[in-house]
């Protein structure tokens, strides 16, 4: 079983920015531990502030990937682009928010990724990509 | 630990109607599957068609529970009033919802209680449900 | 044939309130004349001022009933939870309004329930009730 | 007594355009079993895809009907001139439609002749015609 | 001086519907007066219902008329190719309405045609015809 | 004199839910504070988080109060029902709110009583309901 | 006969700002023009760039005016005050604008005060104002 | 205890405009009603048109008054900068209304003062002054 | 193969009207250059201005013609009633603009035709009828 | 003479996903099709994920290309910049789409780039291509 | 070179209210040390509460300044008449806002004076003047 | 002191493109001749299309710029992922703009940036860089 963290714009700053909100612990330090709950799944994870390299890496998922939790950032909200990718592949993707994009500005209330993934979790902190990855081994 | 599962209306008709939604499994079997998923929790479900009993059920969690599991079916979109016992209460609270609310008709886009639950989960069948337990657990 | 009037909330004071609006006779007074023109009916009533006992009487209606006169007062323009009850059900259900909903205030102009219904009936005075009938009658 | 019964863009077409939605009963058939339910009343028909033809025989009906059932089509959600006219006559209108307006595309949610008519009836197909002069009938 | 008055849908039944809007004097008495007001004007009048006859009326106008006083009654609102009709002809119009659409409801608050005539006047009554004539004066 | 003080959902956490909003001081404290004020008038208090039951209580007050102090809380800004049944009844009714509506979340600026009350005063804290008793006395 | 012409802000610069728009006549020059057009009224003029002055000249107008033509320039589209002082008094008003307000920006097509005054002229350059002293005349 | 009523726009004319909504007291004599409820209060009143002097007005308070009764009339619904005065004072400011803002056209349904008062009271007619001045009591 | 070029109101005056957006070609000039580029193609042409006209062309169509290149101008962004008839015939319908209706006023954005032809082509001036026809040779 | 191909995001996986809608043709295998179809024309394609590059390529395009047919995909509906590249050069550029815009969800019903494009054509299919092709010649 | 500072309403307690967002310093004080800035140029000050009176002024500029630096305040988001003032008189006018109006309440989003004035400086506290003067001298 | 200036979308194209809004002035003539103005800055310039660049070079800006001047052209009014980065870095962030965003296509007015950054300056050419300077030295 093999999953893709795939990680949208200013993800790369976790555990640095708006400490209140997102929490002060770097991704990576997070992925060691997420792969020691999972140790029989293949963790991979790519991250790009680049809205198109986000859809060439949904592309290349097919086949490759069973399952991506997908955390598309500012651009889930504004990104046809990413939609279409998402409902162009095969590979089952989960959406992840570490804060509740339903309690915060009004332009973060639209998710343009919704209508097109398996399910979306949001406001767990970190852990909503832990149990975004529970989902797609559930899904199976 | 103890968890309440609370459900809204017309999910005692879960395996009954709209199928193609919602599933073919009753609620009680389902029940049954998640109380062997989580043999050291005490799971105990409660479902209302009425707003209000479900608010008097959202003030009698205090203190009898360590968080509650709750699927407010149609109230979702329109209670101000449900909101509000979600914000008065000290119990932690997870929204789930069988169907993605935000890939269904517009008028079901709005979560009132989004902004003042601990978390979402959407989309996986009756799977958010388990989801939703395991979101309570790693939130302690 | 067994048919169900089902009355949302303030239809028990019909006859006393806004007569211009909704005319001085009592439903009663009216049930009485209906069950004279319908001979071959039997036709039941039940009128709740609770959102949750409305949906309960849909639920309980399938497989009692042959169809259902429904009128939901004020829920028409903002239960989602209704709506989704009609949905749920296998009885027909033909919804009426005493007076045009679409000639009144603008916050009256939505009819959650029209979607999911048989067919509207609307603006005729009790009249409506009757026409709602006899739409049920047809539809067999 | 006679009725008018008034047809708007389109229900020429009837029995051959949209089967799914319109049912496949030509009006010439349809008129002449309603004329065989109503023996006693004297049922002229018209029809128009002219706007101001319709106009002019809602001008025309005055003192020569009783009442006019008028299904105008896609001139129900855009036509104030038309609505104009009703409201000008002192002839009884009633509003008609075979399938639920309110079930449709979002354009089709408004009437502009609701608030002007003595009723509507909608969903009930080819019968939204019958309940339309049980109501004419019954408004006497 | 040659100018025509051109009257839109039910401004045929002027002085029979509405008496408490529009007045009870028939257009026919007030162009006798108006004629008499204007001895030098030659004032011609056309009225239909029909949309398409209106665009007919205003093309014709080139060439024969020194200017137009438009009553577009309830297709002011709605009728886009009635704005490019009058947008097309270089003879003068000037919009005219009996009543202030200004001051009814809110669908009658818009003139898709006040953006290409050359003035508008309402809320006279009939005197806005003849407003509007005087401003045809004017305007030479 | 007799004055129903009618409270709608949540209220009843009064004084341990939202401190910073809503004050401290429990609903049966502020109460017999309000008969010391008062005590030629016979208060009393009835609170439901039912929609339907507020109604119920509405439809009673009839012929046994002299008047009614309704704070709808988050049933205000949805319930057409209740609405209803405030302009069904002829016992004044006087909207209060503990904190000002049209401070708080959007949401909460509309209030679907306030065109069928009395009057209504909103933003004192618990003193609004004192200020709603004088108003029903002055009304008087 | 006495007519008040009260004009609002920044029509103090008539015939010297946007000559495009608003012609190169100023305003005294023309409303010599005017004086002389009608000898037989007492034609007076006030301007004002402050709401409040035009509030006070609308109550000054009872008694002293047989009416009043009123430009109230940018106070038209946002001015509840002034539409309420018009509201008010008993003096006749006709509002009028040199350019067609409906044919300019968007938040220029509203006009606050037009469903309070007699009626209105615009776009026909000054000469709505002499349009404005004749329709005052005419309603006598 | 000094009090000042801050009375806006037309509220000069209270007594004769609009009895039907406003009443036919006039405000004069309404003091000095007021005046007699309160004797141990120095009520001073103030009224503007011009929406500068309010906020002149506003200003000066501070340190003259224990508190402002404020009905600012049609300024109530569309100025920023009497939101902006009051929310730069010390002074407690309550917000009346003769009749209730909710309750009428709907540019009248914003308050932007209602956010920055202390509270609001409206609807009972000139007796909300009187509440007005017993809430500043109460909130000492 | 014979294909009808159907043109909407005011197409009539193409070469004369608006020369700027439109081109100065008359629509008659022009079609003698369309059938001399396609020789092998029956090519007529229907105009009207009336609404109701154009919706009997589209119902004759069938059977006649092969395809209809359709310029319904401004009927284009309001007609429900010409969609239908669009909708409801099997001869397939290519929408043509000369210029695009997506870079004029907003009111033009709209086309309620899009969703029911087999496509649409706009902006190229009258070159978007020889598209058209292109189309639907294409589509053969 | 020499044409550009600009295909933005996901028309990479033309031919292979939502085949329903997009058809099962390749790219790559229609665009030889498209050069038999032409063979005097030099057509060059390009396909970019990332928004960034496919203003780069418009940028590049001007003195190399004689037009450019562009398929913006997801980014029409929401790219500002793309619109500005489009406007910025001075290579005549057609809009194209394989769907029709104008028919899917509202959320594509906005192309931004229509108003700086020489014309749009869309709901051929991939003929859409060819008939761009064919308006940049015509275009000449 | 002299500069004209035009400050709006409320401005006047500039360093008294609150401080959190506009800073503790009052106009005067900031004036001095702004004229050291720009010893050569001559900068006077003129503060008004009344809309009217900054509409005069800016009448009044004209011939005597050589540009206007105008922080508006709480009418920057609602003054028609203000807009059509700058737009009228050809001294240029530099807009400055202590605080960003597009970081803070909606209503303040809007600057009806941005599309006439030179350019907008907001954001920078107090130095947002001394921009607006540099802008100034940039500009001639 | 080392500032970078970051320029969006098209700025390559500044002095190329729309002269009539932008300037004929190419950005690396106007770079040297600001370098000149401020010899103690180190001002350097990027530049790019891609969104994603334009998030990585601010996330790089911090420990290495003591300031951002930043042109987000097109991004400004659609780019969460944008306002993101500016909000998740230490940085302090001026938002420039050439021409005022107010003052053009309403799709410009929007900027999100602006409740993120420290300033905004816009309508000045390009001398809103040369203020955007002088600010970020001012905040300093």
């Amino acid at each position: 079983m093999k999953i893709l963290i795939l990680n949208g714009p200013n993800l790369n700053l976790q555990g640095r920015r708006d400490v209140a909100v997102y929490g002060s612990t770097a991704f990576e330090e997070y992925l060691t531990r997420l792969r020691a709950v999972f140790p029989d799944v293949g963790l991979d994870c790519f991250q790009s502030n680049v809205e198109g390299e986000l859809i060439d890496a949904l592309h290349r998922s097919e086949g490759r990937y069973d399952g991506v939790v997908f955390n598309a950032g500012g651009y889930t909200h504004t990104s046809v682009a990413l939609r279409d990718a998402v409902a162009a592949i095969a590979t089952p993707v989960v959406e992840v928010h570490i804060s509740s994009i339903l309690a915060r500005e009004e332009f973060r209330h639209v998710s343009l990724l919704a209508p097109v993934v398996r399910g979306s979790i949001m406001g767990f902190g970190l852990d909503s990509y832990r149990l975004g990855v529970e989902a797609l081994l559930l899904q199976k």
